[in-house]
């Protein structure tokens, strides 16, 4: 059963708040991003496809595997994940600017989750997260994309 | 037939050079990074592969679609294209660092070539480049990344 439009935009409504956000670190430059991926990580391991959204900025997009280019009003139009999906992702590299203002971490995800008839499926991925700083000193991510890896052996 | 390894190399050797570099430009911001893949995808179109690994900073990754994350080195040892292929790209948004060291665009691309038995294939698909200013003052990507769109109707 797929959530209403309404249920999914009130839990965005709802998980919209600082304690998601991506607040200002103390960390900078590459060590920031690290930190930026792990707590953007941690809330979607807790919370789904509701927190997920949340990382992104205004203008942010997602280049969707086998999809568009989706906005961030697309992305909180998405089907809310099966229960007991998962999503992680661990950075290879992290590189910023130096201005320290846009940066970019590339690494390796794993997505689990069910198929239609219910059978528990994982796909191997790599995956490019952009991050600006917005004007609010937030960090949000401006572009996120990812694609597949072979099975693992 | 697949080029030897040497002939690759030989090929790139040849090829890495500032014709082919993208060079220090007047264009600064996102005109720069619009010029920068417009230059990328004008070598490409003449040149084809050769001319592709050019274009990476000596740290620079493809995360190939499908595969994993290959350095400058494997991308050059990737056996070259066949005769009639080409690679072509439009950006849809660039954005540039504050310091103009550091930026993106991502955009569409369309990749032609031909299967296995010679007849004409077309993949359709998005792509994100990450470009950093390299010490010398030239462009490199550092980050390419692309996966597929679906079939135009």
């Amino acid at each position: 059963m797929k959530p209403s439009t309404f249920v999914l935009l009130l839990l965005a409504t709802l998980f919209a708040t600082p304690a998601f956000a991506a607040d200002q670190k103390s960390a900078t430059g590459a060590d920031l991003l690290v930190q930026l991926e792990a707590d953007f990580a941690k809330a979607v391991a807790e919370h789904g496809h509701a927190a997920f959204v949340t990382y992104f900025a205004d203008d942010g997009v997602e280049l969707e595997e086998g999809g568009g280019i989706a906005t961030r009003d697309a992305i909180r139009q998405q089907p809310a994940w099966p229960e007991g999906t998962s999503l992680t992702w661990t950075p290879v590299k992290a590189d910023m600017s130096a201005s320290g203002d846009l940066g970019y971490t590339y690494g390796n995800y794993v997505f689990k989750s069910k198929d239609k008839e219910g059978k528990p499926v994982t796909y191997c991925g790599k995956y490019t997260s952009i991050w600006k700083k917005q004007k609010d000193g937030s960090w949000k991510v401006v572009v996120d994309m990812g694609n597949s890896s072979p099975a693992p052996k």
